[in-house]
């Protein structure tokens, strides 16, 4: 069985549900900033900016660019948003959106499950996020996180092999004492490379509820419904 | 007033008796592997261990050594003392007298202290101790951090300054904003060199009932007897 010591959590869209969130904070900010234009769907408007998410990192995965934390790389491409909309706001109102992604909302399972899954061994999100948005975001939402790890800390942005392997030898263990918690195949599939153990969390409406729901597409040590389940059946793999 | 926004936490001697947890530590390791060696003092063993300490980060500090993480130091200087005794141990009784900094025990008011800060703000262990050592010492003494920030993460030993600055930047804070919560006056001094706000927590016990109480000698911004009082000060100065 799994002789796991540390769980490794993505976070946007696993722990957290960043589409209805950013959308929230948006439609606070239209009705502030631009109440005229009704035209403005908040969804819409977090599904294109998280769109950006991915290229924005791969200057930096690929060694042409440093490496620049994620509340930058969000508000460079929030601003390019914000200019493709024709929408105009000072700096202070591109920040205050900017933080939408410090406050995101957790699912409902996510405080329940990394409680219990905590009473089994260190839980730590091994995400993209910059350690202060996690931060914030943790005493937001009230993530039990031992620690705060990620692509700040080892300077490197999944799904790089480096990524998942300077995060083990940080917390001194071999990767495949690591378990990889994701929604994402492509992150385990990486995580799963480098030699840690994965488990797929179903998040179906992480796009919304019309959105694409990929569900579990590789080999994965584990796939659950949620991280309830996941605290159940770690739990269930210690005691056999 | 003070408008900190995170406190971080030296934590060998601030938040934790290094000096109790590697005595006892000691003397359930000699009884297992030198039980005839009834000239061995634990606290001598402690005292002569922890001296040991600053002079193995100096190579670091000056560049002249890449960053080497606290366990292995601990482990090299160990290595050291023993052979000065005289001890021959396998690398596997070595290994787990090394493990004794893992599960050093809190002073009797750290963790309250702590818990009562959190509610203020962010608490991490701005320490020379590497994340596994303090992740596992945090678990085995549940000391309640936001997360685990230091000298590894940061790669630069205090009191450098770069190890101040750079966890400031960690955190996108000004040095300003942040607490620096020390037993010991260099560390205070550096740290306030470097912006940062400084507290001095009185630990006349770190070397023993008999060894030195320096006490603070800095023009600190708090001084307090322990962390409950400093859960005390931090918060009448929120509310003035």
């Amino acid at each position: 069985m799994m002789d796991v010591r540390v769980a490794l959590f993505d976070v946007f869209g696993t722990v957290v549900d960043w589409r209805s969130g950013i959308a929230s904070d948006a439609r606070h900010w239209f009705a502030a900033h631009a109440p005229d234009r009704v035209d403005l769907d908040p969804f819409e408007f977090a599904d294109r900016w998280r769109a950006r998410y991915q290229p924005s990192m791969q200057p930096i995965r690929d060694g042409t660019r440093g490496f620049t934390a994620l509340d930058v790389l969000h508000r460079e491409n929030l601003v390019e948003l914000l200019s493709e909309l024709d929408l105009d706001a000072d700096d202070e109102a591109v920040d205050a959106l900017n933080a939408a992604w410090h406050a995101l909302p957790p699912w409902p399972d996510s405080v329940a499950g990394l409680t219990a899954i905590r009473q089994l061994m260190p839980v730590a999100p091994l995400s993209n996020g910059n350690v202060s948005l996690l931060l914030n975001m943790a005493r937001n939402a009230g993530l039990p996180w031992d620690t705060i790890l990620g692509a700040q800390v080892v300077r490197a942005y999944k799904p790089t092999p480096e990524s998942y392997l300077r995060t083990a030898e940080l917390l001194d263990l071999e990767p495949g004492r690591c378990l990889m918690v994701a929604a994402h195949n492509d992150d385990l599939a990486a995580a799963q490379a480098c030699g840690l153990r994965t488990a797929f969390v179903r998040r179906p409406l992480e796009h919304g509820p019309d959105g694409a729901d990929p569900g579990p597409t590789g080999d994965w040590d584990i796939v659950v419904r949620d991280l309830v389940e996941l605290g159940a059946v770690l739990a269930q793999t210690r005691r056999s």
